[in-house]
């Protein structure tokens, strides 16, 4: 407990105090628009929706990194580039074969991404045509290091990428040791194009405190893991999806489950966003792709629970789902075991953390807000023998 | 360059851009106050003064912890867990050894430290006596970690660590396999003191948005190195000795040097601050020791360039220097290579760091401001080949 609190500070007479400095325009982008009233959600001028039905996962990262969409040359180019950059530098690979086998995936993501900035060049301070070089290698190299990392714990061989194949292909190609159908190539693409940027939420924000120290890439990523890592941002997928694992080890009712867990004021992951007062337009899209993955891969049970759940959570509470709730279905649907969702959500929005890097740096001004002391400012010192 | 820009938007009809955050309070503390109008930093009820005079790091670490000074037993209790705490696991050992002789010693700190946390538990959502144990084990292993990593990359064998000594005592011996004397252990005691807390600065910052999504303390101090990594934050006392080292190899008159950087718009680093107003009164304490030191050490000629160019600044630009402008010749005249002045800062704000990182976990909530989209929000879909 605080043991210095300075009873004599009246704290409304601070009207300025923004806790979690809710509402307060830190930045302008040219990112991403989200209309939380309407459900909307525009990436760099498109909507969410066209993209999720017309754009790949690297046409998203170009546009993310450029603010344009690209043409043929410029998408053949990106994709030579990430193709040469998938590969890990062997003391990273040496990391993910010999690292604790509980570590956290994310804690391994964290690590391995940091240590890639032993082993290239760093400078924050160049050209964008630099950072852009940058954004591709990192953004290439994280589902080599996630599938790395889950083969090893399990005691398999890694598996090395395959030239001429999409991220999403490759991601599953890795992780499973066997090529990935044309629906599951395209759904994981989707989960990509869907996670990858989102305004100004904890971890881009962090990745943009770091980069206006004119800190490097690798450590403006590195942070941004870290933030996402936490249950209240990127964690609640994992969570969400533990939930229903629970329901169906208890052989439970959802219904009665989620009320349960309403009735003791326990949280129910996946439900309500500080943006969105209507439906995520993300949760939209993947709500009916978990309906459609379900029925193919006979997960039906999962569907209908989330269904129901969400039924119950919109007549208890009057809340809609946010993306974390069906993304998490739609992994567990694809065979992917829940600790990698929220590196999955790493995977895709380092595109979004990484653009948001290269805007900061064309017009940076070093993040620095205040705090206000609430302490005694004037202690005596007393000798440690007399204390 | 930004491609998608809507110049419809008229930003003078948005007053709340708060660029950087300048003088938004985001939270309240009892770390650490600043005034900078009068020069004054206070931790916790202490001021700077009073501490370097007659605390001791280990005192301080206590202190911005549990917001109160330790009595004996509580001293010795902390010494005894640091002392338990500054071996490092083997894989991090393996890493620090085999890794590019080459890394900038910040990144490979910001590495080390993030493996850490596949070794331990990590949970955030836990007791305050959990988070304080969590503190002093992060603590204790910043020194061990520079020195091996410093001694591995020039052939050196690695020190192992001594029993009831000092964080200072400690590092100072890991470095140079070598006891260090009285007064350089005081000295390094002297700078940790100083270096520890500074309010909201971007580095604390960034480890309170990391910590604010419940993510474990790991992650916020490996998200905190990266952004003190940062030139324009603690990046810039090995920058001040470049410049000092640069004088010295051009053989070069101080004072037109600084003149000339002056007038060709270049920076001179170590100089102004954001909070301060008149000299930081840890730049002050640093001068007189920079000036002790440089006499018994031999590097007169460095302290007199410090105090030509400190005169230069006033006279030219009435500004005064910063904690980094001395604390760079201090570090220096006790043979510290340049490269390590940061490792040494985040050594020593690594007790800040974790210290807000207790106090936002015990009044939690998720920092998230906002972005101000700027560019269009409705742009036509083009097909791939017409584009």
């Amino acid at each position: 407990m605080a043991e210095n609190v300075n009873t004599d500070i009246n704290l409304d007479e601070y009207p300025h105090i923004n806790k979690g400095l809710a509402g307060i325009v830190a930045f302008t982008t040219n990112k991403s628009f989200i209309d939380g009233q309407k459900g909307e959600l525009i990436y760099a001028g498109y909507d969410i929706d066209t993209l999720a039905e017309k754009a790949s996962f690297e046409e998203v990262c170009f546009l993310l990194w450029n603010d344009r969409l690209p043409n043929q040359s410029e998408l053949d180019e990106l994709n030579t580039k990430l193709q040469n950059s998938r590969s890990l530098p062997e003391p990273v690979l040496t990391y993910l074969k010999s690292t604790s086998k509980n570590a956290e995936p994310m804690a391994v993501l964290r690590t391995a991404i940091s240590m890639l900035g032993d082993f290239h060049e760093v400078q924050a301070d160049s050209s964008e045509e630099f950072r852009i070089n940058k954004a591709i290698s990192i953004t290439a190299k994280m589902p080599t290091i996630i599938a790395a990392f889950d083969r090893s714990r399990n005691d398999k061989n890694i598996v090395e990428p395959l030239d001429e194949k999409s991220t999403a292909y490759n991601f599953l190609y890795m992780l499973n040791d066997e090529e990935p159908g044309e629906q599951a190539e395209k759904t994981m693409d989707l989960c990509l194009i869907l996670h990858a940027e989102h305004g100004m939420n904890a971890s881009t924000f962090t990745n943009r405190a770091i980069c206006s120290t004119e800190s490097d890439m690798y450590s403006s990523v590195t942070g941004a893991i870290g933030a996402l890592k936490g249950p209240l941002h990127g964690g609640a997928n994992q969570q969400v999806m533990n939930m229903l694992l629970d329901i169906d080890e208890k052989d439970a009712d959802p219904v009665e489950y989620v009320k349960g867990r309403l009735e003791r004021k326990e949280k129910v992951m996946g439900f309500g966003h500080r943006v969105y007062k209507t439906m995520d337009p993300r949760a939209r899209i993947l709500r009916s792709m978990s309906k459609k993955l379900s029925e193919e891969t006979g997960h039906k049970e999962l569907n209908k629970w989330s269904e129901a759940i969400l039924r119950t959570m919109k007549d208890e509470k009057d809340i809609d789902p946010n993306v974390d709730f069906f993304s998490a279905t739609v992994y567990y649907s694809m065979g992917i075991k829940p600790d990698l969702f929220t590196c999955i959500f790493s995977m895709s929005r380092v595109s979004g953390w990484t653009g948001h890097y290269i805007e900061q740096a064309e017009n940076n001004r070093l993040v620095r807000p205040r705090a206000l002391f609430i302490g005694d400012k004037h202690r005596d010192w007393v000798p440690l023998e007399e204390r």
